[in-house]
């Protein structure tokens, strides 16, 4: 398990025993989830699109169509992306002590377009794996055309901070004896029957699995 | 039902029919919710942190401590605060026309501090009583000094946009008759059984109502 120390942007600043900066942490709250939240400046205001995401070893990539305003702004552009998981909300005896439990993961860096179509080709198939496991190969081949309308992003995860916060309320002393109910209401996340296109009913075909990234843990 | 007409920012660009500007659909989306991602500009690098919000009329707000580096760090500032609702895995025959069904609001704006204990504390009131109905007369006054260390920023929903996608995978038509399961897994989210906090337990009391706002629609 590596380890980077943090930079002056990833140090957590406050409630800073919440905050973790090794790999492993890393990896397990990005393939966690599947959707993030990328920043980045656009004529000088602040832009925030949600995008799915994939990493592959110490990689993070997103993607899209070629023609999103989105994803040619933030090319060669430093971004921020964000990924998170609300696991419950934490309800404490006074207002001022409620809270939520998290795993959050920050990551800095600039935006990198993967080029030449070996390259995306691979790319596009490991997002394919990732999300569905074998589906890849019972597709036809992408085209060339899609190839091109396709524009893949990615930076490294060597400026990242993760924060995670779990378990009961903290509550001032004083306030232990109130008569208010406490502790923490989870949050249940997952996958719902899927529900077949009429043709692909019609034909009988099985759902493929989906998966089981989005689940909470 | 109100009605802006979209600006440069907030106009969806591509895929135009998926996109509404209406004030009841930019409602719908931000009270299906309660985490968004703001995002800012800081040192002149893109930040974007997760956060709790609520909505009160035309205005949308959240809120940290006094102390949260990002909290003043965007006061006075614009802001793009996004807010994402991810409904399903969309799988079709191709690998290009894989998608997902979601619901999201993007606002713009400039990041005002509310001020004033009074305003404050309405504000705070409000924000509990949209999460917890009921619950904030259960629970002891907020003292002075958590007030002060409580920082509310808000905007007006003037700049917004909202993008949906829902339905069926939208294949090529020569793919329609390819051997390969397509259709929808719809995400579930909600919430699981209360966890007591081990006091509470012992008092016997009963789990509070939750609102049902992130079941999905």
């Amino acid at each position: 398990m590596s380890s980077s120390p943090p930079s002056a942007r990833t140090r957590v600043k406050r409630v800073h025993e919440r905050a973790a900066y090794d790999r492993a942490t890393l990896h397990a709250v990005l393939d966690a989830g599947m959707i993030c939240h990328v920043g980045y400046a656009f004529d000088g205001y602040p832009v925030v699109t949600p995008t799915l995401y994939w990493r592959e070893g110490d990689a993070i990539y997103w993607h899209g169509s070629s023609a999103s305003r989105a994803l040619k702004a933030s090319q060669d552009l430093e971004v921020c992306l964000t990924v998170t998981h609300i696991d419950g909300l934490v309800l404490a005896r006074s207002a001022f002590h409620h809270s939520a439990n998290y795993r959050s993961a920050m990551i800095f860096g600039t935006a990198r377009l993967v080029t030449g179509d070996s390259e995306k080709l691979a790319r596009l198939r490991a997002m394919m794996d990732t999300l569905y496991p074998g589906r890849w190969d019972a597709l036809r081949p992408v085209s060339e055309q899609e190839l091109k309308a396709t524009r893949i992003l990615w930076m490294p995860l060597d400026e990242a901070s993760v924060k995670i916060r779990t378990g009961a309320p903290i509550d001032d002393e004083e306030d232990m004896a109130d008569n208010v109910w406490a502790g923490v209401v989870p949050f249940r996340i997952g996958f719902d029957t899927p529900v077949p296109d009429p043709t692909t009913e019609a034909a009988g075909r099985q759902a493929p699995d989906v998966t089981d990234r989005l689940t909470t843990s």
